[in-house]
């Protein structure tokens, strides 16, 4: 199966989309969609509706999972980007996907099997599951790929589960 | 010129159309797209947008006016509403549309006269500009319209301004 992962933003949305074969995980493409900061916010939203949606069809994911947003301070930015995430979320539902949600501590926790995980080890194990030769950059592309094998580990576990519950 | 007013939100969207001439402003369609509160968010996101899009096919408006959001404190209501103004900034600019938006305090002014009228002297002056029999509930769509009548107002001013600055 093939997980979009995203980690949504205005400026940046990471993306990263992986191939999952047993528990093999292989990385398909990955990278961000940027938009200029002077552009007026409609456009940049519809930029980045626009670029997602050339992605899932050039690239079929079979599921998508977003980062899950959190703001302790700032509601303008929190507003910005959930406009953001609003029409990431459109595209992939357009398509017909799934959309899958993860915290950023259920990330570290599927990760690096620890949910107060540095940045830093989680990005060292996207790394290693990937088998790449380094970090990907920016933090974007590394938290979309992050939350990608998060969702493919999630959809293992739970796989296993209904075997044993059908058993 | 045809113009489309509206509340973002993701349980209700208000939606006014109201033509101008001249001075004279003229209802012609206005209500509400509610979703359902157990739906999952991605379906409820799909539902505004398929609902915004097709009313804008309908009744083909010149422009689009949206009431800016403004949160103080719930953070989380702030990224759920923000998530669908998304989806309906996208339908409109999709659409070739110019995108405005105006602060609660600026519809006042240019409705009442005063930025900080009571929403139900508000709601009054909607009923009369329009010559509408009662005013519209729920709220959103009164909110709807009186952003709407906001943008007319502000066309007009704008545009005699620029006839004064070419003269």
């Amino acid at each position: 199966m093939r997980i979009l992962g995203i980690d949504p933003g205005i400026a940046i949305v990471g993306f990263g989309f992986i191939d999952k074969h047993g528990s093999k995980l292989t990385p398909v493409q990955y990278g961000c969609i940027q938009t200029e900061a002077h552009t007026p916010e409609e456009e940049r939203l519809l930029y980045v509706y626009e670029g997602i949606t050339q992605l899932i069809d050039q690239y079929k994911p079979d599921a998508v999972a977003f980062e899950k947003l959190f703001f302790n301070r700032n509601v303008t930015t929190a507003m910005s980007v959930s406009q953001a995430r609003g029409v990431l979320v459109l595209a992939a539902v357009q398509k017909g996907l799934q959309v899958a949600e993860y915290t950023p501590m259920q990330v570290k926790q599927a990760i690096v099997g620890y949910g107060k995980a540095e940045k830093r080890q989680v990005q060292e194990m996207v790394k290693m599951y990937l088998r790449l030769q380094k970090i990907p950059k920016p933090d974007d592309v590394a938290d979309a790929l992050a939350v990608a094998i998060c969702h493919a580990h999630s959809y293992t576990l739970n796989s296993k589960l209904n075997e044993v519950l059908k058993s």
